[in-house]
């Protein structure tokens, strides 16, 4: 049980026919209520998908009967054509259910610059919505999988109510979202307003810290539904907390199954001035094809991470700067420390810890090796 | 000839013991005047290496009388001890040269974190300033060479005075400069305020435009000698053209030998509103991982570009924005054009044209592909 975890909601995931393989590439999540509340964030990039345009547009009254989510096809780069394969999307899934179309999220993820055929969509909606069932949450999240190797699904329990959740993506994690489609649900009772808070918190500490390979999708989703079938309305603080829980949970779901990655690197930033600082810093490293290729390497090269450092505009002096690896602090002020070859960098687990000495304010950043199988799957994957 | 086709100036290249394999790692190139006017521009990266910090000060009086070059360590992260090395370095040429330490500029290239051996550095100085003559340049630029498989040199012919230069640089090639030392030398003559200008703006649109791998060394520099020895005074647009297209020389055989690339990419952005919108807009694609991955694969993913230019802050509508590769327009108006199979991404020289239709500025940023080699050598290469 993943988003059918929490009381009132219902799902299905089918093969419609989207994907040559035929495998499962279609997902419907109802929320039955009594609620509908409901919030979303969207990737930041400009060049949004139709699905982003026209879920952007859906979820402003803050109410969402469902959400439609497709693989084998992003949507993207399609024009009115495309925007109106979307719409009919939703159409049908509304028609199925008795709900407006504007109550209807949709998502669409895989190539782009490809029209997806209205029909099968259309035909796969009626037959989810036929299928919907309150167990139906793992078959939802492998219909939305792409190049991810195995599904991502969470339930974090709160007092008398939960939070489940489902994520797919495996490439083109980045800050301000990724090709990453999330849907969350919880059986609280909260109003949207509350939703949009909660979520906006727990995704900024979470999936925009999640920075893979530095490319931002244009098809990013995160949604958040809350049916109120548990009869509890729990204190935001708690809320938030559990929603975090599940995003972070789910975001390192995300980057263990990144395309090609042989090593999970968490970033931690100390003694920055700022936060919004030690993310900047933390993701200056990120986002250094020579350091995510020295890591793949096993080689802890810490001139690389303050070679990346220094290209930030964070306060601090390099030449103050601690970077520890996998517990062993190889620089010490801006100059060698321990030897390189005390740095065991064999697990996939990577842990780099850059003290600035500048202020009290950290962050983690997590990230990805630059690896010969990265190359290999974005040079030879058509997406 | 390189640096030493212009009149005026001696050089050499030798084997120092820098490097353990015997290589040519230590250059020295000698202005004999009968001016010694000189430019500099540095790496904007903060995390400053020592020949830097160095080099920043002696250059300040516009007057430099030796350049001397060493491959086989960066010097960089090797606090005060490093200093130390680097001014002792700059003495004993001084000394040798009948010259001032301050009119000494030092510039390093090679691993970072490990200190350089003094002693070998001062007698290969000694020794290179003994072999210096008028046909050195050839030398000098294998002596600055790392990774590079071959020498980069350029010689452009003005009337009646010339401009020489060499470069080093394969890897960590960015805006701002990369670990790209390069040494430009003229016989004509004009003043160090004329040669900042030119060099300023010789720079801008040359090297600052090449983000091979988006990685920012810490001890990139490039230098400008004027000698007087042709005593022609030219017209500093003139000039400014001439040590332009010196730079833009080098830029492409810069990028032409960037580590483990297989193909030279030119994107030429049109239709920005300003140049620096323009240069935004190629810089995304540039820095693009999943772009550089398909282009290594030979696949024109247009998708890809447009993803990139929509992370940017640039005026345009991505809607609008037409995509051209090798000739083919693949995208027409942010939706499919021509078929991808039209275009031929065989060839190393590769051309992606972006018309924004936002405005009438226009940049080219030269990039490479992100490949297996690339992986394999920054993984392998501590540095």
């Amino acid at each position: 049980m993943t988003v059918t975890a929490p009381a009132g909601f219902e799902a299905a995931g089918i093969a419609a026919g989207i994907k040559r393989s035929g495998a499962l590439d279609l997902a419907v999540v109802v929320n039955r209520g009594p609620s509908q509340a409901a919030a979303a964030v969207f990737t930041s990039n400009r060049a949004k998908a139709n699905p982003i345009l026209w879920s952007q547009q859906a979820i402003a009254d803050g109410v969402v009967a469902a959400v439609v989510l497709n693989s084998g096809g992003a949507n993207c780069f399609t024009g009115t054509q495309g925007f109106q394969v979307t719409h009919g999307t939703a159409e049908a899934a509304a028609s199925a259910l008795g709900a407006s179309a504007g109550d209807v999220l949709v998502c669409s993820t895989g190539l782009i610059g490809e029209q997806l055929d209205g029909e099968i969509l259309e035909e796969g909606v009626l037959s989810a919505v036929n299928r919907l069932s309150a167990d139906g949450g793992a078959d939802a999240a492998r219909a939305i999988m792409t190049t991810d190797t195995k599904p991502k699904t969470v339930v974090v329990a709160g007092d008398g109510w939960s939070v489940g959740g489902m994520a797919k993506g495996a490439g083109m994690l980045a800050p301000g979202l990724a090709t990453m489609l999330v849907v969350l649900t919880t059986d609280a009772d909260l109003p949207a307003d509350a939703l949009d808070r909660a979520l906006r918190a727990a995704t900024r500490v979470t999936f925009d810290r999640l920075d893979s390979d530095g490319c931002m999708s244009t098809n990013d989703q995160v949604t958040l539904l809350a049916s109120g079938a548990s009869g509890v309305a729990p204190d935001e603080a708690a809320f938030t907390e559990a929603v975090t829980a599940a995003c972070r949970d789910l975001a390192l779901q995300l980057q263990g199954d990144a395309e090609g990655a042989s090593h999970d690197i968490a970033i931690e930033v100390l003694g920055a001035v700022t936060e919004d600082d030690a993310v900047e810093v933390g993701r200056s490293v990120a986002r250094n094809n020579l350091f995510k290729a020295a890591i793949f390497g096993n080689d802890p090269n810490w001139g690389r991470v303050l070679a990346a450092i220094g290209t930030t505009s964070a306060p601090f002096d390099p030449y103050l700067v601690d970077v520890t690896m996998n517990g062993v602090r190889v620089c010490h002020a801006g100059g060698p420390d321990r030897p390189r070859d005390e740095v065991d960098l064999a697990p996939r687990a990577t842990h780099v810890r850059i003290e600035l000495h500048a202020g009290e304010a950290s962050a983690t950043i997590w990230t990805n090796d630059l690896t010969h199988d990265y190359v290999h799957e974005n040079s030879a994957y058509a997406s």
